[in-house]
């Protein structure tokens, strides 16, 4: 991913937090069958004190035979994004100078791939991921819910995915090349469309 | 990607709404320097009765010196997407099978990419691109309204991308493997929880 060094995102805690707000990943894995891509919610963990991203696929899905353990794999975390029009300068009114642009935060992290077929280590994960997200329902649902049969017939279907973090790069492309005035009016333009998030990105590069 | 059947979309007027809606896509390239991702918004249009994906990058952007033209890329559509809670099933109450998922809509377009060095190209398909996403606007900016020198400054700096569709494959995992009843329950709690989005999706499958 080209980056300018303006939109470069360093902070480890703006990277982590956009994975975990925004935990639904795009994994790109490459093999001998070529690249392929998929779709899948993830959580960040530790494993022996280093950061790792943890998922599972669907046995059914054959990427766990086609890629190799220890490959690099590339996943990418999307933040929100919407496009940004001149009108929301006030310095356009001046000089005319401006031109459309899209803002946008994106985290992409490169490492190594393992499957693993471990049930317990698959019961655990999805365990981790559902109380992750079920922690703001009024009633929060639990696995143990479920009957623990058909639990445990559905994990044999399932495949673990665990991926290291050996880079992490984040682009950040709020709005950071305007002047100050024209940052404001981002905020404003954004806000009346109803782009919060977008709008509340750009507020804090002021 | 692996598509379920239940999941397959396969009506074109729904994929090339998705571009439409979601047209800031992730473009995956591949050359001798490894796989690239770069993210970019795009006009889905046509040329000599063919649909085509259309975009630009900045020059400072090597892709267009790495990857050569005519080399087949992947480019990514991401429509909306958000947890299901099991509590969103009324058969839950009874059986209590129900485990979490996640629901999503995703557009993959396979085809040729070339990079495009004439400036009038460039200046039409800024043009489009901008006249698509200021239609919305009270006083909808035109690229004419800024100084053509300023204009004709920039046009240098920018590469220009055509990219044909040589296959198109959706992925609408949209509750469709749910009985009906708990269509409708997704439908009310998504609603609920403000996922308006997916849960007007969820609403289209029943």
């Amino acid at each position: 991913m080209h980056i300018p060094q303006k939109f470069k995102q360093e902070e480890e805690t703006q990277l982590k937090n956009v994975i975990r707000e925004y935990p639904f990943a795009t994994l790109i894995t490459h093999s001998k069958s070529g690249i392929e891509v998929n779709h899948l919610p993830v959580i960040l963990t530790k494993v022996n004190g280093k950061d790792v991203i943890q998922a599972h696929i669907a046995k059914i899905n054959k990427i766990w035979e086609s890629v190799e353990n220890g490959t690099e794999v590339l996943i990418i975390f999307n933040g929100p994004n919407c496009y940004i029009s001149p009108n929301y300068y006030p310095t356009k009114k001046e000089s005319g100078k401006a031109v459309p642009t899209w803002n946008y935060v994106v985290v992409h992290v490169k490492g190594n791939i393992s499957f693993i077929h471990d049930q317990q280590w698959v019961y655990n994960m999805i365990n981790t991921l559902t109380n992750e997200h079920e922690s703001n329902q009024a009633t929060p649902w639990s696995i143990t819910d479920a009957p623990e049969t058909y639990i445990n017939k559905m994990l044999p279907a399932i495949v673990g995915i665990e991926i290291s973090i050996d880079s992490i790069e984040g682009q950040w492309k709020l709005s950071q090349n305007q002047p100050e005035i024209n940052k404001f009016g981002v905020v404003k333009g954004l806000f009346e469309k109803g782009e919060n998030k977008v709008s509340d990105l750009v507020k804090d590069q002021i």
